[in-house]
């Protein structure tokens, strides 16, 4: 058995403690697998008094982050803090003292990977972040590794567990945003300020995680057009289920001709489409490969054990290399520059739900504004009227058509006067 | 760029060409990945005659073995023949000469893994088998690393695309068996000797491989309790649908108090488990680990590119390690005695369809023997006689019963007079 290998903890929340308890509890296979034990030196925290749910000598929690990253018996760095700062200094400052690191961090990797990946391997030092996406589910490692014969064409992905969660109970239970909102808050799926989930971002980060490594490309969180669920409405799952679709918030990477389309939006599934039938608050990923074909990853994407599974396997890989003095070898590297494709260059078809004045003409002048633009409608329905309102729904199905031109067409729509406003616009996802 | 890793493959049909091809259009872009080119120097062959498929030069190809495993230039040696003999003997030539190897034969490694495992092991070569199980999809790399933190509890696969693919036709269309495998005969789906496939042989193989890495135990093929999907009639799949359920040919093994079941059987399973959803030639396998939760991995199961994704992803990784003169570290190793459950100890509810003779008093026969096994029924129905052969169906649901039990009662009802055959029985998986 090799001498031990020392582990330094920056963060001790959920998923640290769950890092901490797997180690004490299965702290022997670990080593048996590794070659060597592994053991935490030390673990940092805003707040040292504070009582810990962790197997951990009180003794190695310390505020000092600095003594931490500076102590030579630590060579594996576990960040687990989250955000992008401090996060990123610390980081930096560990890949700089030669020690390797294994972060959960999606923010920090999302906007500093690339730069974090490439001092890594100037310093022959290991960066891993498989927990950064999915919780549990092996995501980083099959996209690093597994997959790595193929020439991947798109990634397509349901990677947030609480706007699913949402998304389920108002189709499956004709709950309001609001109502689904506030039931996730209650259970502990959505935050107090569920921003950062519910407004797309969190999948942001995730996709731009997954489509920098899956294109070797640099996509950055700000280049993915994002859009929230925030305004769908109870009708709209109704309405989609009527025409054989179910709505999820899915990340889309996909390869085209001129470049890569990359976006975060709730959109029409086909109910057959594998991603429609991920329910509640699980996550999935659907990877095309031209050798492979498509491959589909399911399973919980967050809360501390899935997440801390992730962690330790890449704290495992990490250690074994330390045992047996393997410097890092393979780090992301960019292949190709593929420009991030804009609205004038995407096409789909769409489902467009609009509030109007309910009398006679209104649907010519909509259908009129759409012609205009080259958008050509496969399907119209009229929903119920709202008689205190004198308003109708509308619900239009666009054949395929350029989103820029869908787009012009729906800001003329809404300026119309018999037009109270355009409620929804998505995409149907195929 | 480092120098040259030399390959040489044993076997050059559909997936030995479909590999070739592979480092042929994507030779320098591996180069980069691993940081040296990998060039083929050989791949022999039974009949060198025979024209193939693949970019290769003809002088590279041989019938001559020997003269491959002896070659000093070939560091990776890739068994693409398939079956035990001869290419046990291959192997393990090829890791006693210090080569290291990739397999893609399910066979070999279900039957002589653990032995080949400790060998390459004890050689410092690597043996890596990720196309053995799953064509493209990923499993073995996961079991082996990415889950590595993981207590496992259950491994549930649907394995054989062939199975499947009759399965669901006969699901969705009705139809009998016997079409079901022509057509899928027709298609290439299936072999002209199906036996391996529909006898569930196939299947056992790749469990036996999967369950030995995830519950790190020795679980050989002949321990597997594996029964075929030729007995199921087109009725079954209407029966099942009635009560909720699909038929499936399920592969499972199961970590339980007193040791593991291990079964490759079709079953009942509820349509709303994700497995019930993987139809056609798909494959998905359902991992249950203490730390993720269930994990699901789905994709195409066999085919030329699929398979030569996986063989290609384990040669990379050995590359890398040739590369950088990285000896094989880890390698399995048992690390418990699980023993295989009997009959004995193993639970199920389960669904049996008795054809019997149409008159009075017969359910009340069945009724006792099922009653004094202690098995007990959950609901019966009677279906449409067969006025002809004066005989009637019956189709019962049993609750919970332990298995040795429902055989043995099985055993006495098809002893009775007015029954014609037990025509199915089936477990319920849950």
């Amino acid at each position: 058995m090799g001498e031990a290998v020392g582990v330094g903890l920056i963060g001790l929340g959920v998923v640290g403690s769950g890092v901490v308890r797997a180690l004490a509890e299965r702290g022997e296979y670990f080593a048996r697998q590794v070659g060597a034990p592994i053991v935490v030196r030390r673990a940092a925290v805003r707040d040292p008094a504070k009582p810990r749910n962790a197997p951990i000598d009180p003794a190695l929690i310390t505020a000092d982050v600095d003594s931490l990253l500076a102590d030579p018996a630590i060579q594996v760095v576990i960040e687990v803090m989250g955000g992008e700062e401090p996060a990123h200094r610390y980081v930096r400052q560990a890949l700089e003292a030669g020690k390797h690191v294994v972060t959960a961090n999606k923010e920090l990797m999302a906007k500093r990977g690339p730069e974090l990946l490439a001092l890594a391997r100037e310093r022959g030092c290991y960066l891993l972040f498989e927990a950064s996406v999915g919780g549990g589910i092996p995501l980083i490692a099959p996209l690093r590794r597994d997959l790595l014969a193929n020439r991947i064409a798109s990634v397509r992905a349901i990677i947030n567990g609480t706007t699913n969660y949402i998304l389920t109970r108002m189709a499956q239970e004709g709950a309001d945003y609001a109502e689904a909102l506030a039931e996730a808050q209650r259970l502990g799926y959505a935050e107090p300020d569920p921003t950062n989930d519910v407004e797309g971002y969190d999948a942001a980060y995730k996709l731009a995680v997954l489509a920098t490594l899956a294109f070797r490309t640099r996509v950055a969180p700000e280049q993915i057009r994002t859009e929230g669920i925030t305004r769908l409405s109870a009708r709209d799952f109704l309405y989609a289920a009527e025409l054989g679709y179910v709505i999820k918030l899915v990340a889309v990477a996909e390869r085209r001709d001129r470049g890569l389309l990359a976006r975060v939006a709730p959109v029409l599934l086909h109910r057959d489409e594998p991603l429609a039938k991920v329910d509640g608050v699980y996550n999935a990923v659907q990877i095309v490969g031209d050798l492979t074909g498509m491959v589909l990853f399911e399973g919980r994407g967050a809360g501390a054990e899935p997440t801390a599974s992730a962690v330790i396997a890449d704290l495992l890989e990490i250690a074994e290399a330390v045992v047996h003095r393997v410097p890092n070898r393979a780090a992301w590297s960019p292949e190709e520059e593929l420009p991030i494709l804009g609205p004038e260059e995407i096409e789909n078809r769409y489902y467009i739900r609009v509030t109007v004045a309910d009398r006679p003409g209104v649907l010519a002048r909509l259908a009129k504004c759409l012609g205009d633009n080259d958008v050509s409608i496969a399907a119209v329905n009229q929903k119920e009227a709202n008689e205190d309102q004198q308003t109708a729904e509308l619900v239009i199905m666009t054949h395929r058509a350029r989103e820029s031109a869908v787009l012009k067409a729906l800001a003329e729509i809404a300026e119309l006067p018999v037009v109270s406003e355009v409620s929804t616009f998505l995409r149907v996802e195929e």
